[in-house]
Parts: C-alpha cells; sequence; structure tokens
C-alpha cells in the first residue's frame, strides 16, 4: 500500500493506493455522523453491494454531468437529512467524482467529501485537486467549484473491470505526466507501455504511484489552478476542441488528449522549442495506440472557435503548454492569427 | 473615509466605508477585462444608472433567491462571455449579496466579486465574511458556498433611501455586535439608539465601522464558520425559528434575532449564566424597538423542530449563543428535552 499526501495551504490529505484502500475508505466514514454514496449504474452493479450507505445512482456517463443531476443530489442530501458532519462518497469516475464533489461543495457550504474511483482516468487525474464540474449546454465544467477531498482512495484491482477503451482513456493522462513532468518517468513508460495496456499488476501499481505523486506535487504548489498547474493542460488546448467540435462523441477524453498531445508537439517543434528527436521519441510513444490519428477533415474554424473560448486564454491569446523536452513544458500564448498560420502546417 | 483590512488564510481584502466608497469600487471594476453587474428592481430604480455594466436584474426579497435565479444569472454570464478574469458586482441588500456571490463563486470554478451593499443589514453583516447561498423549498441557504469578496463598498447616504422597517431589520445585528463582542460599543448604542434610528450621519458612520471591524475581526479568525464565527449566532437559533414557523412573513430577519435576542438572553439569564443586571441592560436597549415581543401564540412544537434541524446543531443537542454579561457570549448546547424544559420558562 502506498500513500501520497496531497499538502494544501490549509490542511492535507492523503492518496491511498493498493489492495485494501477500500477498507481505509470505509474506516474514514466511520467518523461521520451519516455517510451519502454517489455512484453510476455501471459502478453500482459491480461494487454498489460493498457500500451499505443511502446512494444516488446517476445515469453513466457525460449526458449525466448536468446540473439537474446535482439538484436531485442535493434534494436527496437534504431528505436524508445530511448535516455538516456528514460525508460524501464518489465511487465511480470522473463523471460521478465531478458531480458528487460539487454536490458536496454546495450544501450547506460545503461538507467533506471522498474519492474512490473506479476508472484509471479518475485514479491517476480527477479524483485529485479538488476541481469540481457539471455541464451546461454552453459549455463543459462552466460551473463547478474547487473543493478538496478527504482522501483519495484507489484499489487497483477495479481496472480489470475496465473495458479496454477505457484503460485507453486514462492512459492518455498517464503519458502526459512523463512529458510534463519527470524524464525519468517518460523513460519507464517507453518500456512498459504494453504491460501496462495489459494491466499488468506491478507495472499499474507503479504507474499509478508515479502519475498520482505528479499531481499531488502540482496541485500543492497550485491548488486553484492560477499557474504551475496550468502545465497539466498539455494536449488539451488541441484535445479539447477536437471533444467539443466532434460534440464529444468521436473521441473519449484520454484519445482526444493523445491526439492532442501529438499535434501540440507537432506545434513545439514547427515553433523551434522541441527538437526534432525530442518530438520524433514523443510520437513514437503516442502512436503506440492504435488511434485514427488524422484531424485533418475536422472544421478548421469550429476548432479556432473552441480554443478562443478557452478558460485558459489570456488577453484574447491562446494557451498551448508546449513541450521542450520529454520530461520538460512551457506554456505559450499565441494570437488567433499566429495559431492559423500554424495550423496548416502542423495537420498537414 | 474609513478601511478596515479583512485578513485571510491566503489574502486579504478591504471594507471601505464613507463618502467616495462607490468611485473606489469602480476603480476596482477598471482591473478586470468584463464587469456584470448583478442587482434587484429596487435598486436598479435608484442606483442602476451609476452603473454601465451589462446587468441581470432579480425581483426583490427572499423570493428571488432561488436556484432558478442563480441559474439564469449564470446562463447570462456565459452569454456575456465572462472569463476568469471578469468580475461580478453584487449592488443591493444581502439577497442579491447571497446570490450574486454564489453565482461568482461557481462559475469557472470561482471568480472575483465585489459588494456594494445598499441596506444596514448587508453593510454591517451580509456583505462581510463570504457567506454566498439560495434557499431550496426544504430550507434557506441550504446550498451555498464560502466566497470572499475581493472589496466591500459602503455608502452610507444610501440608507436614507431605505424604509424605516428595512433601518430596523438592520438594527438587530447591529445590537448583536455590542452583545456579543465589545461592551463599550453596547454602551455606545444604548446612548445613541435613538440618533441611529433617525440615521444620524455621523453616528451612522460611526456604527457602520465599529459593526464591520468586529464582524472582520470574527470572519479573520473563522473564515469557514467552524468556532468563533458561531457567537455571531447569537439571537439567531431562536430568531430562525420564529422565521421559518411563520413562513419567513411574519417578521424581517432584523425583527426575529432582535425578539430572539430578548430570549436568548431571557434563557441565558434562567439558567445563571447572566446576572439579572445583565439581562436588565439588555431588555432595556431591545425594547426600545417597538415589536410585538410576545411569542406564546406560536406553535412551540413546530419552533422546537426547526430549532432541532439547525446546522450549527451537534450531536443532536441544540447550540446557543448565550450573553454572559453585555459584551461577552458562550455557546450552550441544550438537549431536546432540556430546551422544552426551559421553554415554557422563558415564553411566559
Amino acid at each position: 500500500m502506498e500513500i501520497i499526501t496531497v499538502e494544501l495551504l490549509d490542511r492535507q490529505y492523503t492518496i491511498t493506493i493498493g489492495d485494501g484502500a477500500w477498507d481505509q475508505a470505509l474506516a474514514c466514514a466511520e467518523m461521520y455522523d451519516k455517510v451519502f454514496l454517489i455512484t453510476d449504474e455501471n459502478v453500482a452493479g459491480l461494487y454498489g453491494s460493498q457500500f451499505s450507505y443511502p446512494q444516488y445512482v446517476m445515469t453513466p456517463g457525460e449526458e449525466g454531468k448536468t446540473m439537474e443531476t446535482a439538484l436531485a443530489i442535493l434534494d436527496e442530501m437534504v431528505r436524508h437529512s445530511l448535516t455538516r458532519n456528514s460525508l460524501v462518497l464518489a465511487l465511480g469516475g470522473g463523471v460521478v467524482g465531478d458531480v458528487a464533489g460539487f454536490c458536496g461543495s454546495v450544501y450547506m457550504r460545503g461538507i467533506d467529501y471522498v474519492q474512490i474511483p473506479t476508472t484509471l482516468l479518475a485514479q491517476v487525474d480527477s479524483s485529485i485537486g479538488g476541481k469540481t464540474g457539471v455541464n451546461t449546454v454552453y459549455g463543459k465544467n462552466l460551473i463547478g467549484t474547487f473543493h478538496q477531498p478527504q482522501g483519495v482512495y484507489i484499489d487497483p484491482a477495479v481496472l480489470n473491470t475496465l473495458p479496454k477503451k477505457e484503460v485507453v482513456n486514462g492512459l492518455g493522462e498517464v503519458i502526459k505526466y512523463g512529458i510534463i513532468g519527470d524524464p525519468d518517468f517518460f523513460e519507464y513508460l517507453k518500456n512498459h507501455l504494453h504491460e501496462l495496456l495489459e494491466l499488468k499488476p506491478q507495472v499499474v501499481f507503479d504507474v499509478l504511484c508515479q502519475c498520482c505523486s505528479i499531481k499531488a506535487q502540482i496541485v500543492a504548489e497550485d491548488e486553484k489552478d492560477q499557474g504551475e498547474r496550468k502545465i497539466l493542460n498539455f494536449g488539451h488546448t488541441i484535445g479539447h476542441a477536437l471533444e467539443a467540435v466532434t460534440e464529444y462523441k468521436g473521441y473519449t477524453h484520454g484519445e482526444a488528449v493523445l491526439i492532442g498531445m501529438l499535434y501540440e508537439a507537432r506545434l513545439a517543434n514547427a515553433l523551434g522549442l522541441l527538437p526534432g528527436y525530442g518530438y520524433e521519441e514523443i510520437r513514437e510513444v503516442l502512436e503506440t495506440f492504435d488511434l485514427n490519428w488524422s484531424i485533418q477533415h475536422l472544421p478548421e474554424e469550429a476548432i479556432f472557435h473552441v480554443m478562443m473560448q478557452d478558460k485558459k486564454n489570456c488577453d484574447g491569446q491562446i494557451s498551448f503548454i508546449l513541450p521542450i523536452q520529454p520530461g520538460q513544458v512551457q506554456e505559450m500564448l499565441l494570437t488567433p492569427e499566429q495559431m492559423r498560420r500554424w495550423w496548416r502546417r502542423i495537420v498537414s
């Protein structure tokens, strides 16, 4: 069992990774007067019976991530008379975690919640760092809060019940950590990617520990996403645009990030930030995945439009996090005109 | 002009009180890429033209303090393409401040907002401290956040346009500050209450400065309402129950707090915490107000029921903040059985 600490401004919490992690979550829940579980239909079917708490079971997937769902959950929380000393348990993937965290953050001005992530994406990324959110018709996560969990409890074994596509979905973020934060970890991933895809237990455990500790460190440095945390956005400026222009049906988030990272690495190379051999190293790892890498067929103007709306932008310039070498990135702001000029070159 | 600093864990903000305060607010707004004003119909009619920003005008009063209003405002904020570098201006009373603060806190995980309170209640209490909230059918402020403003700008002159009832509404909280935190201020109030009711400018200014600085200090000691801040609850355990059982139509908040303070002082006296002469002093000040002080006619069980649901309760015990002497209070927890026993004695 590995325990990683996330240092916050006014407190700390731990990420527990390993076999008995869920038992630890249950022990933590003991300390509260009431516990309310939020999960989705898929997860409830597999693991719901392990948690004997009143629960709200969401429709699985991004469609359920709405304000209507959040309000329905809050209603249930009131009906069950949750107090300020009660706990919300988020059992599921990123959507469950985001919605449950949001509900926890606004119920009585914020009550405690705990993340029990069941997908690779949630385990390495979304369950850590306190970002919560729901989608509106205007965009993803436009409504949300920062509300750090009291703890994150990760049982790697649950990944074995994930469809392959869901594993790949998480690997986008895993590889991102190698590129943005740690050259050694990038090397390790290069050498163990196939074992990881086969979910070899020791490799999965090592990767979870590495990713969580990189994320924990970045979150500690920038709890509210005002600086350092931006680097987590590598692959996401283009990746998010790809998701949006295909109405979130063309790609999973992880696929979009993998493709986004390829084109952002290409952009870094074109701009002279990333040397050719560095680009080739990144490209090689990414292309282990059997994806449709071409994005030439997608509507250019729509992509630009999404990129120009990004929350991370500054003064009308588009923010890109670009690799300088595997293991190191920097922010680069491009005007829409500059972006247009480079776009043709990188997508062709 | 007086400037009072509120020290937070990770930053500070100021409360500006005086003649040119609104100009300062406008100067602060200059620093943002976009500004969005939230106000209500009454205030818009009087002062809306002084603010040339896109605005959302709420229905006045507690009825407008719903999630539906918040969602409508958030929609407008998206439509106006507010970014993370945009500002929400809350111009109005407590309801406007609570809803605007809530919208600011959940838009893109929290953007800056500034309070320009226009009622006495908002100026001395609700605009300071970062409590935001909306009501649900189940109760007041069940959904909300802690989101501290970037600044509070108070022009005392606007109080002259308030109906007398609204002034009294704010005076409940003013007197509360004297009783919970400062014997000298309590003395001052005893001697200047009539001038205050007549809104004599120097007295109003002095009182605003005193109240804001007491509140600022309490907020600094307990940003998230986990301890010290509880003392602000004096008069509110009973006061809130009176409001609730009369469906928020029987009393204004300030009236309910004035009456609540009287009965809680009586409870303190009955419990032997507050000596007779201290009780008499408090009673005398409170009874300056021409209110229907009797609460014997209200349904006892319904009052108990509300008190038992209070967010501040602990382990099924009801939390009371009780005066020991004018200027000092302490928390006392009563079981429902104890409460029932004392109730008859204090209301008769």
